[in-house]
């Protein structure tokens, strides 16, 4: 096994980014697709940062359409930046969207992505597997040829079943089991071990390779690029952010929220409180626990549990906390997390540090 | 949070790591104290290395004595090395020693730490938490002055008090969830997300860090390097080394095994098949799932498989593997471990890659 041969050509793979997505700059941070909370204000502010930013699916799968519009009128005023008169000249739009496919709706996302031609399509969360991502991959690609697809996994075997796909992805987004929101229930593991072990997995397959989970900050994108990595994924990082699309409340929880190891845990119990049914089994969030959670712990029934919950619901921004009961989908970083700044300061400060962190490895060598 | 800041002054943490055991090469490769594994000649082959290798607890406490004094006589044959000479001028011993506090036996420690002088000891899992911990470095500090005393942790809060412990260690060793054996049973994290956390908490402290946990080749090395450890510990990948003190069938597994989030999980299953019972409830082994647990999952009971558990245990080699019954204890890593090598190999080649990727980081900038 020759690592270091893999790692000179995913060096390679970061230059094909760099092609494909002409904007951006080394190393490659990603705004992942959060749902609802990466809106198309997040998603452009990433990408005029040097990133690539994502819009998450939305409440309806009609929305996406709507946000993506909305980034287009963004670009219309994005003068002085290196997006100055995008829409004016057929080229696809700088953000990409994600979707959430056991409630998607492909007809609406295709629809969405053919009027409006995100750069990239990140699929996540089938309940038929591969062939559903096929499925979706075919018609995406279909309605707007040269659209970057993007697939997000947390096992191996998710993986090699994208790189045998006839229809295999532009990029794996390798997620470990650190990251918030949903990803693997049971079978997900620290991206330490998972994304060096999908590398070698899916090394012939000329997939681009993204990290996700547990990276908000330079000391995570130059850990991610070492195992081997084309850029990292961040979401939590970006909940702080001034352009997240979220409430107040929650965005000050996540500032809050320390000890990500003790604070946060995987439950499908909040999304059956908020009445979100039918996730696949083989899913499950991760978010910052509060009074639901302890509660629950402590025997309180669910019909208690959820008339406690939706009362909170009514209290607006004091729903969230320690003290809070409403859903709070974070990550295990929440600890590195310390204040709401905008997406553009995140972006470059991390590419800073990772670029100064390398520097001085390569110094200390 | 100056994060940049903080690897510089880690820079420094490794010139310090260099100072006190002068035969370590950069980056630093520890060889964990596996329980029993870890023997003297694992140990010292990892020393010898340009690494520091640590002797694991023993089946009894007075194997420890038994296992230093197989160091020192391995050192009298040691010419034409960096430790040609080195048992007669009254130096440390080149290796370390790891303790298991909660069923530990203090005398007996401090008495073959005071009568083969090894260079630290690696204290881990404790009854009574710091306090213990404070013990055992205040008494195998009084027998050995300049005994380097390292802690294994797997939270913040254990970090935490450490650091501000008045017998706070030299080293303390952040252990992801990713590892094999014993570690937090519940509460553990990914390194990705655990370490910089608590490297953050415990800057002030000038303790070293080294990480641990699904790091088992260059890729990993230089991860944790990024994340600011000022060395690596790995365990899973010596016990597919020539000089492990281990069963050809659990080698053999561990070579064997791949995707090690499906085939490897964290329960307490083996260790009562075993008859090991004990451990303070924060832990739990992580170890290659087989025949026992499958039945265990499928409803058979505990007597059952305690009685076919020790009929494999009967059959030798036999008992590991995929059909197989026997504890097989091992980190999530386990699919980057394709053969069986020597320490020495496996020590030379991890450095080389890790620094071969920092160089390629560098020249991608």
């Amino acid at each position: 096994m020759n690592v270091v041969r893999s790692i000179v050509s995913s060096g390679g793979g970061r230059a094909k980014l760099i092609n494909v997505f002409p904007w951006v700059t080394s190393p490659l941070i990603v705004g992942a697709p959060m749902r609802v909370m990466s809106g198309p204000h997040l998603a452009l502010a990433v990408s005029k940062a040097g990133g690539l930013g994502f819009i998450g699916p939305g409440a309806k799968p009609e929305d996406t359409g709507t946000d993506l519009k909305t980034v287009r009128e963004l670009l219309k005023s994005a003068t002085g930046t290196s997006f100055s008169g995008w829409s004016q000249n057929g080229e696809k739009l700088p953000v990409g969207v994600g979707f959430q496919l056991w409630n998607g709706d492909l007809d609406s996302a295709a629809k969405a992505v053919k009027e409006h031609q995100p750069c990239a399509a990140w699929l996540f969360a089938p309940r038929r597997g591969q062939e559903e991502l096929d499925d979706w991959t075919a018609r995406l690609r279909a309605v707007s040829p040269g659209i970057h697809i993007w697939i997000q996994v947390g096992t191996l075997k998710e993986s090699v079943e994208a790189a045998n796909s006839a229809h295999r992805p532009d990029v794996l987004v390798i997620q470990g089991a650190e990251a918030g929101g949903h990803g693997r229930a049971t079978d997900g593991m620290g991206i330490m071990a998972l994304f060096p072990e999908v590398a070698d997995q899916v090394r012939d397959s000329g997939m681009l390779l993204i990290a996700a989970g547990g990276i908000a900050d330079g000391r995570g994108i130059a850990a991610a690029l070492a195992l081997g990595a084309n850029g990292v994924a961040m979401g939590t990082r970006f909940l702080a952010s001034t352009e997240a699309r979220i409430s107040k409340g929650y965005q000050e929880e996540v500032v809050r929220a320390t000890d990500g190891a003790q604070s946060t845990t995987k439950t499908m119990l909040y999304n059956h409180l908020r009445g979100t049914v039918g996730w696949p089994q083989q899913y499950s969030p991760r978010g910052i626990v509060n009074k639901s959670w302890q509660d629950h712990q402590a025997g309180v029934p669910f019909e208690e549990l959820k008339k406690l919950h939706d009362e909170a619901a009514k209290s607006g921004d004091e729903g969230w906390g320690p003290d809070g009961r409403l859903a709070t989908y974070a990550g295990a970083a929440i600890g590195l997390v310390h204040s709401v700044e905008d997406a553009d300061i995140i972006v470059k400060r991390s590419q800073n540090e990772a670029v100064a962190i390398i520097k001085n490895l390569q110094n200390d060598l």
